[in-house]
């Protein structure tokens, strides 16, 4: 069946007698030797991460997992209310709110200073930087990764990720350029809008080598734990049918 | 708002100035402290794990994160090839097949077990996994955690996740019912059917503590991390749009 | 390619010059010749409908498409607040709560007058509901199609659709025998509880020739219609922000 | 609570004696005197509609309904194979690749249209057609509507939605536009693209008045019963299970 090389995986694949992950034996080379975090860093980037990659990367995945009772969770809770049958099906509902308006600033801040970063030396990053705030406050547009509807005066996360990120030598180019872009805007604007935990998170995962079009994945993968621990609390004590009568009496004016 | 402490939740929540993750500070008390899978743990279960607790952990999710081109991670690659503009809905078609044919026996292992090792000690855990398997032979159904379509030798996790559990003085009563179970079935039917890996997964996560209820939740979140590995290699080479040609070609007869 | 005979499929095919459904062209002998409800009919039986079939499957359609501010609604106007780039998936959100609480009361009532009419004619279908509520009640079970948590007096569809099946001479064994099935829980209990929406639904399409596997995907197709409608009004004047604004509000006690 | 007032929809609502749709009484003045067509159309604007209109709407669903083993309707049956249990979960999944590129056309063409007409009447339509053909094509892009990868003669769905719309007197600004710029479109670059079903679905659906934000959810509503009757066949005879142990095969080289 040589017509279908299409059909082939580098992720990984099954046989009679064992499982292969990126060219790893599953059971022998990489369970018992290798964390969770630093399994994903493989699945993805195609090699094992060092010590210092992974302390980031589980910061960054430790930061994104939990905000409380948010309209995803909620989305969550609230199909498992009406379908308790499948758990899978209230993880995917909540999933599928981790869009643009939320998660995707992890990645639209990495495409934003995958763009700052590109062709320019570190000499050459202030420039850049304020070069694409003109640019894009020019045009009306919002930066990526600046300002918080609730942590207005900055954003706990943002700074424990830069300091984590320096004490493993791992400042690299898209959180310097963050910084100057938010230092750019405060200029350009006369508001100080925070870097928020959203923001650094995408620089970090785009510094730690991970494309752009992959960074939401990231924050997917952190929201999955907090949603399954939501749906546990759902299961032991639901909310979810509660808040539908709640709202019911409400709507019913 | 008193009459409404029905929207307390336990497991996180944020204000102006922190995050707070069952009662830790996530910035200054979890960021740069704990991993990933200690995060998790903490989250599900209320308390943080010891270290022996993240090591078997870690080796669950890690047995079950990728297992190739199954029917799941062709769900999302094909709702890639669609929808390239949501990754979160890619993922979320990714995880609804994750149900009771394949990650289901998950959760029906530890379901199965948690019966067993009900109100029985060490010394009666023989009698009631043989008494356990006669009933559900009897009724002409299948035991959870036994037997697999193409490890049909033995799943190469099985032995690996006893060896960590033993390690770490983790083998608790419901792994050792499994292979009491394991042992009852053989000897009742004659055919030696092995331990599979979703099987021995459910057993571990139930002897770390985890209620059956969302033992399932916990595989959910290592699939997770496949399938993302999977859509990124899919945005850089789709193979989607190639399957549902050769498939019309197929179809066309 | 005969050897992928597998891939065949009865409902439906594209070619470079027609696209065919049931083996009927959709070009010209389906479009402006068949209602949407007639395709329907036609995609899932694999013959057209006749008029009272038409008829009694409209007014099944249109009783079971919009219920209000339903769990299943509010999901999908919260996964809109988060993604609002994915209208599938605000949709598909909605819809993965329309599970076993709800919904699943139409496929629950469909196998369970399937139980009753089995074997039986007309002649013994009153004593068969009497001895399926016995059974049923006597493990403890709840019958399904009976009472609503809202509707106490009275479902409003239900009698509407008895109304309906009267006029087109469509009333069969499984309507028939839910009536029976009421009444014999009525004598059995002393507990009066009326036939609800969701019941009646499902008893008119396993009446109209739909296997009871597949009725709960009717009612997937009616809701579709409210969830459409309702996310239309999202994009116009959105709730879920506000709802997840006052839910906060109420979190934090 | 009249501080909830943001709680209140137009769409419907449940109360103990009576469900209400768009204003009206479900049993009394919709079951029975409406069709599912109807109903959708007064669901989402907010208005019942004539019968030309009716007929209109009808034609377009029935053209988006099925198009065979579409990559959406594998990822169904993809879906059912590992979760049998959650029929919502597997017509979610279908829904979630309905994305931009398939059915999004639908809704590009509606954008696009939208902007052709707006602002000028029927004479300078054709002007405004040529014009925004020449922006489109000239700033590199595509013109959403034209062409197929299959039908690349022409798509069989086109000429009958223009004959049902002409029939029917319905043929306005979004339809006449949408042929002048397929016109300007082939006079510009010297190649013949046929409208395609997805775009003229669009300009159909404009011209019945739905906002284009919402056009992509009348082909979602369609596109679901397509998947209600794969997924009745997946139930009777699987191919999903089939198809992966084909892949497995493929791509073990």
């Amino acid at each position: 069946m040589s017509e279908r090389h299409w059909l082939h995986t580098d992720v990984g694949g099954a046989g009679a007698d064992s499982i292969t992950v990126r060219g790893r034996d599953l059971a022998t080379e990489l369970m018992g030797r290798v964390t969770f975090t630093e399994l994903t860093f493989l699945l993805v980037r195609g090699r094992e991460p060092t010590p210092q990659e992974t302390a980031l990367l589980d910061a960054v995945l430790v930061s994104l997992a939990e905000h409380g009772l948010t309209p995803t969770v909620l989305a969550a809770r609230l199909t498992h209310t009406g379908a308790p049958e499948s758990l899978q099906g209230a993880v995917a509902a909540g999933l599928l709110g981790a869009g643009s308006v939320f998660l995707g600033v992890v990645e639209d801040t990495a495409v934003f200073l995958d763009a700052v970063v590109a062709g320019c030396g570190d000499d050459g990053l202030e420039a850049a930087a304020a070069e694409a705030v003109r640019a894009r406050t020019g045009a009306g547009g919002r930066i990526p990764g600046l300002g918080h509807p609730v942590h207005k005066a900055g954003d706990p996360r943002t700074e424990r990720i830069y300091a984590i990120a320096r004490e493993h030598g791992l400042e690299g180019p898209h959180l310097r350029a963050l910084e100057l872009v938010a230092a750019a805007h405060r200029q350009a604007t006369g508001k100080a809008l925070p870097i928020n935990g959203a923001g650094v998170a995408g620089a970090a995962l785009a510094d730690l080598g991970f494309p752009a079009r992959i960074v939401r994945g990231m924050a997917l993968l952190a929201r999955t734990a907090g949603l399954v621990a939501h749906l546990d609390e759902e299961m032991a004590r639901g909310l979810g049918m509660a808040l539908f009568r709640d709202v019911e009496r409400g709507a019913r004016i």
